[in-house]
């Protein structure tokens, strides 16, 4: 009996790198004889990193021509660089760095790249058709909901051009300190929430009457395009008599939206449209390599189709904070950059830790010796285009265009709901070790790093960007398939998490105390 | 036609008072003529003051005996003494203060009081049985609603004797500094979540896989009583083979718990098997004269019953500190009870706030002037005796029993989420502005602070304590009311949240960072 035969697969990501990641599924044995003649002297899981050449204790450990870090003892060439072998370099300073220094080549625009989508009075386009129902406070989410399991047996059958609806429940809104700093970011996030182009202008609240969060510091007047006054389109529990009757009346109130949501209908609109929403989660060391260069090949060319892009994740994306002000379109924007990271800096410090606090086991065990490996993996997804702009936590687009830095932490649920307040209407999510994430208000394309979490998780994963590590794909030709894909799913063509119905909870970001 | 006649109803808490509250429904009318002869000088809303004599600008302004504030301007005897014409007074210093010097008379035992509950093997009782599914990480989330739903319609109906199912979802477990200061609460809450007494001992979790809350560190060997291996217990979805393995995993693993949990039987057990944890939320100026008292006087029959009571929310009896620390049992709870409001202190302070972020806009209107007012009409709650022991946010009280002060922010699902942790299986809420508030794991009694409320929120409100202002009962009698119908609902009467299968999320505690 033979071992099949089994080509190694090294991916090493610049000619400076000292080290190299096994690409083959299932990583390769020791004594495998690498292309260019080196031997693994050990067992190397997939994702994982093999020193190129003899390393002397204190060397710096080059991938992505950045030290991730440098050598706490001497490695052999051929040996596994693993975490316990690296230490970690000092986060970049804040100060001298090049701010929108960065040359970037003039491309030629993408034309004609069209979606069936839905257009809203403000401009924006929606994905999906959706009744979003806002809430002003945890305390009417389970009257909400068993509203909510009404409106869905009993209406929507009624309304079938209607996607679903959403609850747009949270734990903010009462028991928090509402003046404190940092308090305007939960509150704006759930206003902006409001807006996002998948609700199609209609604004409904439920508040309970005695919150802090009180629906005039929710939605102040103009702060969101609602017609007429908010009290006709606000259901208040602490008006009513009891329970039945507060059901019935959020029915009747989502009657009247779903009547005009159901007269929607999708039509052809530019791909420009489109603003999406860049994240990874579970990353491993293949997410630099495969899904997120390939993310970073669909950025470019959805920028080129006049589209906007979101890239997120403050803590992931700090140890390439040089890079990212250097690609600033201008000093101001780099400017925003370098403000939000020393915001998030300041924010950590204060709770007794710092950007390494990031990574998870799952990452380690997957590959990523720290967080500077996976910072300089996880900005790829930002492609190579000039940074128009910055938003702060749970700051709206408010029509702008382009490429945007939205700041946020690096939290799945929480970076997802940040970017659903931007007004992100569809969502690339890139993981290695497997999430079924999902949101309920947006449609999200699951991207995986390997083929082998493509194939086992099929009913789960909606892209496999594996097949650039087993050569079938370039990661342009990878970049190209995600831009197609992303706009049969604009289009209405449903995602895996939509099939089954799959959502994470909306998780807002608070960096305020609780009382 | 003539005014109906209205009997002017003014409660004063203290011989030392120099404002007394309208007890009224509807509040009274200028120009009424109060008992003793006082006429109102202007309209007073019901829970709102009145100035018993003439007060000078600076004067103390005196409720339950306590200075609640001062006044910040001549307020002449019969008018509306409103927050705006109160300065709030600093807090009291957590120095010097009397440590267990309260001689508290001695009470003779409550014999004979029993309900029906559910005998654990820990010596724990449950109130009901329930399936609970421990979560890691908000990322299984999705996944854990859609198998729950599919174990509510196709398992559930197979076992009668189980009252349902709980999924102990909630928003921490990656993205957040699990290493930073504070990070020990929410890992502790979902830990001793597990071991509620209404889930029966069993103990079953879905976890991710790559997550920063490994299961080890959620259930380190020894930490919660389960038979064999975690292994025989866990789920782990990126183990799985996609979706549809999944939920058909998390079916399969449920049903073992579920053949256990219907073999049990209610039996006969003393009242001293409850563990009650009380709150009040959305309260009045009528809190601390209806339903608070009420629930002190209910608390003191339930600790002669023997039973556990938890008292809470930080904020809401910061003010009372001393009357704590005095009541303390011995000198070293004393202490206990002045670190954690030093904890909070700091918690707050370094946010920018203090504890004056607790009042709402409702609490205002519904007549309390300010954070000291609130505390006092809040503590009450605790009723009298000898405070035995102190739980800090997430600690559970293993075994312990008596009079526990619960260290927990006053938010209601923050706080109704950690007395679950510490062990709780009865849940009294009192409420005068109102809140459809409820919990899945547990019973929510519900009292209302207001008759026109209980009357109003006829199918939401479990216990009218309006009785007390109309003169229909006494404090005493009110408590034996209590007491009595929570002996009931412990005993499978089911509360109004229970009958319309209203329930909030678990909300956790987590001071420190996300990431």
């Amino acid at each position: 009996m033979t071992a099949p035969v089994r080509v190694p697969v090294l991916v090493r990501m610049h000619p400076q790198d000292n080290v190299a990641v096994v690409a083959n599924d299932g990583g390769l044995p020791a004594g495998t004889r690498l292309p260019g003649g080196l031997v693994l002297l050990e067992k190397l899981p997939q994702a994982h990193k093999v020193a190129l050449r003899d390393l002397r204790a204190g060397d710096p450990v080059r991938r992505y021509g950045v030290t991730i870090g440098h050598a706490a003892c001497d490695i052999a060439a051929g040996r596994w660089v693993h975490e316990r072998l690296l230490t970690m370099p000092e986060a970049p300073g804040l100060h001298g760095l090049p701010m929108a220094t960065a040359q970037a080549p003039e491309v030629p625009p993408l034309a004609g790249a069209t979606f069936q989508g839905y257009r809203n009075a403000d401009g924006s386009v929606g994905t999906r058709n959706l009744l979003a129902i806002s809430t002003t406070v945890q305390c009417v989410a389970g009257v909400l909901d068993a509203a909510v399991d009404r409106i869905r047996r009993e209406l929507l059958p009624r309304y079938p051009q209607v996607d679903g609806v959403v609850a747009l429940t949270h734990a903010y809104g009462c028991g928090v300190a509402i003046d404190a700093p940092g308090a305007e970011i939960p509150i704006r996030t759930l206003r902006h929430l409001a807006r996002n182009p998948n609700f199609g202008g209609e604004v409904m609240l439920v508040s309970l009457g005695c919150e802090k969060l009180q629906p005039e510091r929710l939605f102040p007047p103009g702060s969101i395009p609602i017609a007429g006054d908010l009290a006709a389109h606000h259901v208040r529990l602490q008006d009513d008599e009891g329970f039945g009757a507060m059901v019935a009346r959020i029915l009747r109130q989502a009657d009247t939206h779903l009547q005009r949501l159901n007269a929607r209908r999708r039509e052809t609109v530019p791909a420009s449209a489109l603003v999406v929403g860049m994240q990874c989660g579970g990353s491993d060391a293949l997410s630099g390599v495969t899904a997120n260069p390939a993310v970073g090949a669909c950025t470019d060319l959805l920028l080129r189709a006049g589209a906007t892009v979101l890239f997120s994740e403050t803590t992931e994306v700090r140890d390439a904070v040089a890079q990212l002000t250097a690609r600033a379109r201008t000093p101001a924007v780099a400017q925003r950059i370098v403000d939000e990271m020393a915001w998030t800096d300041a924010y950590l410090a204060r709770g007794g830790v710092d950007r390494s606090a990031n990574t998870t086991p799952g990452n380690k065990a997957g590959g990523l010796a720290n967080i500077v490996e996976k910072a300089m993996g996880s900005v790829v997804k930002s492609g190579s285009r000039p940074i128009d702009g910055v938003l702060s936590p749970g700051e709206h687009l408010d029509g702008r265009r382009g490429l945007f830095y939205a700041a946020t932490p690096a939290s799945d649920f929480i970076c997802g709901t940040l970017q659903l307040a931007a007004g992100m209407n569809l969502h690339v999510f890139t993981t290695g070790r497997g999430t079924p994430y999902g949101l309920a208000a947006c449609p999200v394309l699951k991207v995986a790093t390997r083929s082998e979490l493509a194939r086992r998780w099929h009913d789960l994963m909606d892209f496999d960007a594996g097949r650039i590590a087993s050569g079938e794909w370039s990661v342009e030709a990878a970049g190209q398939a995600m831009f197609d894909q992303l706009l049969a799913v604009a289009g209405g063509q449903r995602t895996w998490a939509e099939r089954h119905g799959l959502a994470n909870d909306l998780v807002l970001f608070n960096p305020a105390p609780v009382t």
